[in-house]
């Protein structure tokens, strides 16, 4: 069994959109595979008093919708953001927890495609009826999702991972983990494979 | 007479620090020059609410350490985080200005130099008796450096810089500027090169 390499994302980050999209094939370069930990960054955000980059100040707000679009332009995938932006994402986490419990092979299909959805939308990516639609065009049983949404179980496992967001010193999306190494952000890519390719610099 | 590209900074930016050390290699591999300008962002963080990297919550803080060392050694570039960091930089943006009026071919000479004995440290960059024997290691002239700093009307111009820097839309370093076009951050690099490359993407 490979080694993987840990994605902590929230399926409503800009930034870790455009890494998800490339992450997998960076991985599989250095024969890894990528463990995807879905968590809510409005959860996570309250250990630092953090927020959405959208609800910065004006200045910052302007300079980072363009660089969303010109680091999507760099990275090659498309890019639109979102009119309801940011949206809370419980049910896609947890639709995302379901299907690494009953399909693990394509939890890497629904999030790339899930994130592409919601950045080349509109996708109500949270709404049960699009997440019953899409999980059907992967070709799973999309009348399961609702169900998947409301157990308790799924509920607490999901806020477990928020909390191990934090104890593991997780504040923002992308954090990217390799063999114990944190790195923050889609921009960090280029570290992640030099520390890949060479075993940590 | 070649086009230039702008990049604002504090001399106590650890990022702009990384960035200062090959920003003229990569200007002068697509014909431009680089336009140092030297700024305080103790005045531009003020119109953000923002704070300095390392007075921000334990865990945010832990990260960004291991991250200046991490991106140093990826940029292959000396790093010691100053035990005294981070400090006021008036004075040694003051004789920055001042040697861009009197020896405008040395500026690179002098901003490299000096951040790279400040995160090799220790290196009292700001003070006097320092800046006066590290010009005059660049072959200038040392004892104007406290007249340099004092004079009024070089001071109303640093303060004019930081104002220029925020009505700009300024709000962290280094900041680059190309062709009108902001880049924020030593992990933007790539995205400035490929710009400089294609004239825009």
């Amino acid at each position: 069994m490979s080694k993987t390499i840990e994605f902590w994302f929230d399926f409503v980050s800009p930034y870790a959109y455009i890494a998800s999209q490339s992450i997998e094939v960076l991985a599989a370069k250095y024969g890894r595979t990528v463990e995807w930990k879905p968590i809510l960054l409005g959860q996570v955000f309250k250990s630092t008093g953090s927020g959405p980059l959208t609800m910065r100040p004006p200045m910052m707000t302007n300079y980072y919708k363009n660089d969303f679009l010109r680091s999507a332009r760099y990275a090659g995938v498309p890019f639109v953001l979102p009119e309801v932006f940011p949206i809370g994402t419980q049910n896609t986490a947890r639709v995302c927890l379901w299907l690494q419990e009953t399909a693990p092979e394509r939890v890497g299909d629904f999030v790339r495609g899930v994130m592409r959805a919601y950045f080349s939308g509109p996708a109500a990516i949270n709404d049960l009826a699009w997440l019953s639609n899409f999980v059907g065009s992967l070709g799973l049983d999309g009348t399961q999702v609702a169900d998947a949404c409301s157990d308790v179980d799924r509920k607490e496992r999901l806020k477990q991972a928020c909390e191990a967001a934090v104890t593991q010193g997780v504040f923002g999306a992308p954090w990217i983990v390799v063999d114990g190494e944190s790195f923050w952000g889609n921009d960090r890519l280029p570290q992640v494979e030099k520390w890949l390719a060479t075993g940590g610099f």
